[in-house]
Parts: structure tokens; sequence; C-alpha cells
């Protein structure tokens, strides 16, 4: 339980920064290599990897080096952990207002 | 743009935080006081406050004081934005999936 608790607080803090939602918005759409996420944002190569290995680190992204190329893979597990939070607590809200809706339809009305 | 992208960096940061996460799973089943938030988590009302203030600033709460007391009330368009930023990545991986695996279908066979 703390470690799905520490677990989530990495994943949320990764994407807390604009660039590294970014690049899983890039990583979403399949692999890319190190120079093309670099290319593509106009940053440098360790600019790149520096948020590379906050996003490695939470489990969102896998990089694999073959000869002198580093390929940047998307893990969905991550994703998928933040949004079963995030829809929990939407659901709950909706139990939350419909409850209240029903409060509101047992009051006597005052005619 | 950079308004909605600074928005989702308040909102993941906020959320990267256990306590701050508990916080809003108890306040997606109605609103509470500060102090009913501070008992059930045994928790300083100073500790309680600090962690609101991060919660209010990025809009996923709102509290008022009435009288005496402080009463938190979950805001839900700061959960739907992460939902939906989430959800929106979520699709763009199945597209990937989808996309890959008709790739591999066309590829002729080998018999």
């Amino acid at each position: 339980m703390l470690d799905h608790q520490a677990g989530l607080d990495r994943l949320f803090q990764a994407l807390a920064d604009g660039t590294r939602r970014d690049m899983v918005e890039r990583l979403v759409r399949g692999p890319a290599s190190v120079s093309e996420l670099a290319a593509s944002r106009s940053m440098s190569l360790q600019a790149v990897m520096q948020h590379l290995r906050v996003l490695e680190a939470c489990g969102l992204v896998r990089t694999e080096k073959v000869g002198r190329v580093r390929t940047c893979a998307l893990q969905p597990q991550g994703l998928r952990l933040v949004e079963e939070w995030t829809t929990r607590q939407r659901t709950a809200w909706e139990g939350h207002l419909d409850r209240l809706g029903e409060l509101l339809a047992e009051q006597p009305s005052e005619d």
C-alpha cells in the first residue's frame, strides 16, 4: 500500500512538468529516439536525458540502447495507475452528487 | 495554452503527495471541516491548513469560513482536467497499438 502510494507520488510528480508531459504525448504515438525527442522540441540531449531519467524512475518510460541509438518507449501501466486513481475520485464525486440529489428529493415540499 | 499547462503543472504537483490525495479522497464524498480532516488523519490543524493551501491554489478545493468553522469542498473541474489529459494519452496509446496491429496484419505471411 505504501509502495503504491509512493509510486503514485512519483508518477504525479513526473507529470507535473509540461516538458515531460509533452514527451509522454509524443511517446503514446510510438517509440522515439532521444535525438528525435530533442530535435522536435529544440532541446539539448542533456536536458532530454534529465527528463527521461525522471520518466524512467517512475516507470512511465523505458529506454534501450541499441548500437548508438537510445530508443524510448512508453510503459502504459503508469498512465493506467494515474487514470484509475482519478477516475475513482470522479466516480465517488458523482456518487456524492447522486446522494445529495436523493436527499433534496426526499425533502417535504413546502406547497 | 501556457495557462492551461501551468494549471496542469500545479494540479499534478498538488496530487504528488499522499496526504493531499487522501484529503481529496475524503472530499469527493462531501464537504468536511478542517477539524474533521485533521482528526480523521491524526494531523495538526496547521499541517492540514498547509496542504489545503496547495489544494486551493490549484483549484482542487475551495474553503469557506462560516462563524468559527472553515469548511472544505471539492471543486471537480481540477480533477476533470487531470482525467481528461490522462484519458487522452491512453486513447492515443490504444490508437498506436491498433496501427501496430494493422501493420503486422499487412505483413506478407512467410508460408
